[in-house]
């Protein structure tokens, strides 16, 4: 695949201390986290329409259905029975097991609560194509770069909680009518920390050169670079110009 | 991965004749081939800016460098010598040898025409993340479907030949500064229908069922969602609203 530009560092560079590398990694989530991208900020203000709002659902349930997808790829990339017991939680957080439905069923609920059928929803017909890719560009990540990265890459939820206290503050505020169906966020408040938690803790350990530490961060900017790119194409689509490519879902009204 | 609808159609349907399914080609270029996609629009109008221009040639660069790669796939797929050695022509045609410079030299010499620096182009410096997702899902298509779907998204080349004629004379009409950097197109001129006649026989003879037909077709649709989707974030991020994400090219004035 064509060249990746990365911040080359020397071996002789010493390696970051926990403390400085976690400042590398929140000081990408300022620059490029998708919680000051423009479509999340109409959200907030309550500017999104019902149409936008659907869109929004319709999209990011494809994200949210290749997450467990994603994580299978990463677990069968871990040797180590102890990593893929900690790893596997994420696989169940979202696929759900005999006690809980789990959140690609919750984001499902979302949806219907937004007013989208959930069979069409899960059958993905509507979507943007640049969802598909973008998406899809995560699991070429966990598969094509070392495992070390593929870690890194799940990151972002560093940055996931305080999003998700303010959206959940904001639906319900701007758009009382999605209340019902905000348990995928509920969930999320305490999984993603979690998750944060020992990931961070992982990439730090495993990271034994500076070179790796700043592979590490790179994968962190990419997945951001795919959240982004995922509002960028609803913007696009649904806000401004609202130019929706051919055969995407089209706002009844708007 | 997730669910792909696909027009289902059961092994009782009849099969396609070479008219019929010609004709199915067609119509999908005429629904969701780029030559109408608003950026090519403003483009042949003569509307676009020396940065715009800029941007699309830098965007662009990052596609025509995975073209060979991603026909390399292909090669490295087809059992049968004699269509290897049909295909091959096409990585000659974009990587060059002893007697041409190829298709990605030429592309370069397009973007310095524009105003760029070859070597950053090269590097992929600045290029949109919805560049890179659209253009790897190409890669993603070639590697996961069948081989027959891997030659039909190559189809888009039945319809290149009249928009590559066109952009040729808006281009020198409206940006004269970039006429000695046409050596691309002058070349895909001959290669692209020559290379689609191909295709599109190899395609025709070794679909057996309809299903497979079907599926081929859907494979162009794709393709040509993956074209589309690169000029959305080009007009996104550089025309209208003009954001171009985190850490990608800016445009100098406009």
């Amino acid at each position: 695949m064509a060249v990746r530009t990365v911040e080359r560092s020397s071996d002789t560079e010493p390696l970051l201390s926990f403390e400085e590398f976690h400042a590398r990694l929140r000081a990408v989530g300022e620059e490029r986290y998708h919680h000051q991208h423009p479509f999340h900020l109409l959200m907030h203000e309550g500017r999104l329409s019902r149409g936008q709002l659907q869109a929004w659902a319709l999209n990011r349930y494809y994200y949210q259905s290749v997450i467990p997808i994603k994580d299978s790829i990463i677990l069968s990339r871990g040797p180590d029975p102890a990593f893929r017991r900690a790893w596997r939680k994420r696989i169940v957080d979202h696929d759900g097991d005999s006690t809980s439905e789990g959140g690609i069923q919750r984001w499902l609920k979302l949806a219907e609560a937004a007013g989208l059928n959930a069979e069409q929803v899960h059958a993905g017909t509507g979507i943007l194509p640049a969802t598909r890719f973008a998406v899809n560009e995560y699991l070429n990540i966990v598969r094509s770069r070392s495992l070390l990265e593929a870690v890194a890459s799940s990151l972002t939820e560093l940055f996931s909680r305080d999003l998700i206290s303010l959206r959940m503050e904001k639906l319900r505020q701007h758009y009382p009518w999605l209340s019902g169906g905000l348990d995928y966020f509920e969930a999320r408040l305490t999984q993603a920390p979690e998750d944060a938690h020992f990931a961070v803790n992982y990439v730090y350990e495993n990271a034994k050169t500076r070179a790796e530490q700043e592979l590490a961060i790179q994968a962190l900017r990419d997945k951001c670079d795919i959240l982004w790119a995922q509002l960028d194409a609803l913007y696009f689509a649904y806000v401004q110009p609202g130019w929706s490519p051919p055969g995407a879902f089209r706002m009844e009204g708007k």
